[in-house]
């Protein structure tokens, strides 16, 4: 098979099929929100379909906390899983790569080839670790907006994200009204309240209490992942519901398990859960951990702008917002909220409130409804 | 003032006033469901207003995972707190010890004064830690049993718990349905959800992988404070609810924190749940909370009996069963599908739904409803 015949093959499969990282370094000194500042950075992102002649076809996928920019296709033929949102993203999807260019990248502050907490600081020779600036979503957007300068896009046709993704996209409307003609934002707040701050809270004293963590001055191969796992298991819990809980796990025994009375693992959701924690600690960097959860809980539209409907009256796109019946991390009405702000400030937008059970995490699942309305929306 | 005018005085301003804990030692061997077994065992309990006659006015109170046989008035005139059911508890309250004989013990395997994990085994003369038995619910209300016969009280006139409580209340009324006349079990459950079980497992991980642990084996002074620490931060977030955090909470700034950007308390949420996770140590043992949580997930009237209407089945008393709109720990289906299955069993039952946005916590605090509706069905 030749380019275009294996191009035409995944097409038809409806793959974007095997993809390669790329990074985009910025040589010049970047100044955080909070006004520190660092010397350079990198973005390490990931493109799929092709950028049309007048650039005016590129849709930014915003990732979730503990998200990346390998959003869709594979990277080996190895590969078990595919990018986080194949379902959404590639050929004749939703987000059809035969029509935009889609552009993901890992968030400054990030662990997954951005510049972060443990990259080396090129003036000091050392990691970062808590000298890295504190992240907010604007400066995950303004950087990306960099990434998006040096391909000369002139405008953004979508932004689309959920979660801490939703944030950015939220973010990108009012940084960036000219540049932003639509958004969909889904499964996100304008500002996380109470409860979710105090979950966050605890997953950070859960690693910062862990002797590893040292102040943030591990490793990378000895950091605190005993501290990072406990936060993982339990933000993990919030990003279900009771009754998708109930439906997967219920309180079924662990197989070889069946004989109670051990503070080993005896049901299966305990199983679940030690995996999930394990697993993540090899994959994510605790102080990019504590650096995202503070962006999300400094992010808060009313408290920036001086209120919700000052924020929004600066958007110039449509919007599309998605909530999730099931979602008790950012519920429904945070995400109402917003639509209702920007429908009294006359802007164009619609909410979308999905019935799936499946908790916040919803928005990553199969669910036809959202898919059909996501193609409508960017058509 | 001589006592009698002393009682006169406290039955006047509604207290129940100075208390004293006592301890009912039990010094044959008990053998628990497990099939384990101690030599001996101590329950610590407290009780207020008097036994008549015929010892037919006693109520059994069923503290939840936390709390402990102080449920009401105060130890000292320097406590600066009562008991934890005080506004429940007391002359012309709704369980009104001016009627009543109200007695409340600590749970058998607790740490309040009651034998549990903490204490010497006289086999060895070494602290139980991992080798006391696992406690079921059942093994609670068997050992409360014990007490009750030595105040050769011939049955409850009824039993009221919450949480935790409220499973050795409905245990209660299955074990010794002779026994029961009326049971008020609130904010409970029959059996535990998967999400429930989900954030016992991440507390109890909390604890284990906190090196200070030892598999159990720590000096009193020094055991896995961080770890319990954590799991009380966690587990109280799970208490409350989003509508009560955000009114009590919101936000808002610690004050001397308004400048952001840094892992120190900065939100008010943070500084109350630090203070609930380290004032938690100073009160609570660890191997406790292991054990206890243990006994939570285990609970299930349809895994022990077949199913819940047979559990149930087995029922003689009245039952008054309370959930509360907020609780989304024991959520409001879960207690009345207890009373669901006893009418379907034809017992004597009713269900209240108590419309408060408190959360879990909810059956503590003061509710005209719920006061109004205890007092009429303990009349």
């Amino acid at each position: 098979m030749n380019a275009s015949e294996e191009d035409q093959r995944l097409d038809e499969a409806g793959e974007v099929g095997l993809v390669e990282p790329l990074d985009f370094h910025y040589p010049q000194p970047f100044t955080f929100e909070s006004g520190q500042t660092i010397p350079e950075f990198t973005l390490r992102y990931e493109t799929y379909g092709r950028l049309n002649a007048d650039k005016s076809n590129a849709i930014l996928i915003a990732h979730a906390l503990t998200g990346d920019h390998h959003c869709a296709g594979i990277h080996s033929l190895r590969d078990r899983k595919p990018g986080w949102w194949n379902n959404m993203i590639g050929p004749g999807k939703p987000i059809d790569t035969k029509r935009f260019f889609v552009i993901c990248s890992n968030c400054i502050g990030g662990c997954q080839g951005s510049t972060g907490p443990a990259s080396i600081n090129p003036e000091t020779g050392e990691p970062y670790h808590l000298t890295f600036p504190f992240v907010n979503i604007v400066d995950m957007v303004r950087t990306q907006k960099l990434l998006l300068d040096s391909f000369e896009i002139p405008h953004l046709y979508a932004v689309v994200g959920g979660s801490m993704g939703g944030m950015q996209v939220l973010q990108w409307a009012i940084e960036y009204p000219d540049y932003i003609h639509r958004i969909l934002p889904m499964a996100t707040t304008w500002r996380q309240n109470s409860q979710a701050i105090a979950f966050d809270e605890v997953g950070r004293q859960a690693i910062m209490q862990d002797p590893a963590w040292n102040q943030g001055n591990y490793e990378p191969s000895a950091g605190p992942n005993v501290g990072l796992a406990i936060a993982r298991m339990m933000a993990h819990i919030t990003y279900l519901s009771d009754t998708s809980m109930d439906r997967k796990f219920g309180r079924r025994r662990q197989a070889g398990h069946d004989s109670k009375y051990s503070f080993d693992i005896e049901f299966e959701v305990e199983s679940y859960l030690r995996y999930q924690g394990e697993s993540f600690t090899n994959r994510f960097d605790a102080n990019t951990y504590l650096y995202f959860t503070r962006a999300l809980g400094y992010f808060d539209l009313a408290g920036s702008y001086g209120s919700l409907d000052k924020a929004v009256a600066q958007m110039k796109c449509r919007a599309l917002v998605v909530g999730f019946t099931s979602d008790w991390l950012f519920p429904p009405a945070q995400n109402r909220d917003v639509v209702l702000a920007m429908l009294r400030q006359g802007k164009e937008a619609s909410y979308l409130q999905i019935d799936l059970d499946l908790g916040h995490d919803s928005f990553l699942v199969d669910s036809p409804e959202l898919f059909e309305l996501t193609r409508a929306f960017l058509s």
